[in-house]
């Protein structure tokens, strides 16, 4: 078992099984070719050939594509095609900074392929013993990954919310930690994949954040997504990462770099490289 | 000017001036055609055709090859083909942790288009006022870079070397660090670039580390290669680094993952994105 078999388990996917998305002759993201040819049915919304899903040029501004796309995908949603609507628009843009061509719910954007973005924090403490790192465990009812060990804050990254603004949020939500320790949170980098998945091509960026809990303080979740918060050295967290599949997957990236920047993997790791490296792509 | 300028400034190159450097038929490294074409030249050494320069399979281990290119070397400098001799052997390998399958003088590095190595430590102390960081300026007689800013620590990794064990050196020669502060520096990531130069091509790997230095330390050289130390506030590195070509241009993409790991480069950058990948190629 190795970090680099955690980073390829997130950068497997197939483009032959996709085909572009395309938006004022940009590439927004790929659409697999079954529901390529189920959106050649929807002739006002998007222009099919072989080769690529293009969203009409009829539809103007960002207004006028966010209800047409919605539109489908209400349609969508009511084959079974798309499911587990969370009522949270996403950006559909080339980058975080620049201005999103329209936007999408949330559950339908793998099925588009679109870029998306994520805010990660890892809290850690550091004892007389070395680093800690306070590791959370996903409720057994969520929808996805049930049961599976995440970072201690992380959540999705919806329109016309900063960045910062969200973790402060992801923070107060899933581990009840107070604005006036999470501001504290230092930016640290940010890490891509793409991964394709049952429900489609996921193209993320992760924004990295980094934050030194005093060694008092105990996370407690609020919004019952968490089910325990577990203090680990960092031995631990490092091996599990290493040696199994325990942690939802791209929560495995934002441990490696941390494992990385803190000097917990050494330079001298036979991948130290291909690990730097396989974390952006 | 923009960060992202000075990481294309270490990327400039076009592989087509060059052609691959093959031993037992990996490729090491890439030469440039017209010292290709003298290294033909040397048929017990080289063979030598349009598409590569492949070291004698006859030359069949480390020392065979590493004595019959350092004789190829010795003709080429005395010829004004290579200059600036160091007495310093450093290591043809694809991965610094994997066996190298010859060694060769450092100033004939770039012009074999080899790999190489090097280690960056970024000095800082934290203030009241916020972060410092200690900058050093570049003795006026250096033969490479004369009177230009640098990393308070920098050095090339020659072979027989481990990293950490260069770092202390480095340490000590270039800033009067002590051993017992300098082995608190962090290993923080490995970066990458490849620059054409006058002599070659240079695809680097650079190991950085990070030292918060005691607010009283005041790095003092011993070798006589740094002219001076600065101690400057994070935000005038930041803008010396985006603004201009002040900085040796390799210690600027060291300087630049500094900034986003320390939250100075703010993850809302328009081109937060593409510096972190760009850092690492």
């Amino acid at each position: 078992m190795s970090f680099l078999e955690r980073i390829d388990e997130c950068n497997t996917h197939d483009l032959a099984a996709f085909r572009p998305f395309e938006v004022e002759g940009v590439r927004y993201g790929w659409v697999r070719h079954d529901l390529a040819e189920r959106l050649a049915g929807f002739g006002e919304v998007f222009a099919v050939s072989a080769n690529a899903v293009v969203l009409s040029p009829a539809l103007r501004d960002f207004a006028a594509r966010s209800e047409a796309v919605e539109r489908a995908v209400r349609v969508l949603e009511s084959e079974g095609r798309i499911v587990g609507r969370r009522d949270e628009f996403y950006p559909v843009t080339q980058a975080f900074a620049a201005l999103p061509v329209l936007q999408i719910e949330r559950a339908a954007v793998p099925h588009f392929g679109v870029l998306a973005f994520g805010v990660h924090m890892n809290a850690f403490v550091r004892t007389r013993n070395g680093l800690q790192m306070w590791v959370a465990r996903r409720a057994a009812d969520k929808p996805t990954f049930p049961g599976m060990l995440d970072n201690a804050v992380a959540g999705g990254q919806p329109i016309g919310i900063g960045l910062r603004e969200n973790l402060l949020k992801e923070c107060h939500e899933e581990a009840g930690i107070p604005p006036e320790i999470a501001q504290r949170a230092t930016s640290v980098g940010a890490l891509s994949y793409c991964k394709e998945t049952r429900n489609g091509l996921k193209p993320d960026v992760l924004y990295c954040f980094d934050l030194e809990l005093p060694a008092d303080f105990v996370p407690s979740n609020t919004d019952g997504e968490v089910e325990e918060f577990l203090l680990w050295p960092i031995t631990r967290v490092a091996e599990t990462v290493r040696d199994s599949q325990a942690f939802k997957p791209n929560c495995n990236l934002v441990i490696i770099d941390f494992l990385v920047r803190h000097g917990v993997i050494p330079p001298e790791h036979r991948d130290y490289l291909p690990i730097c490296l396989g974390l952006r792509r």
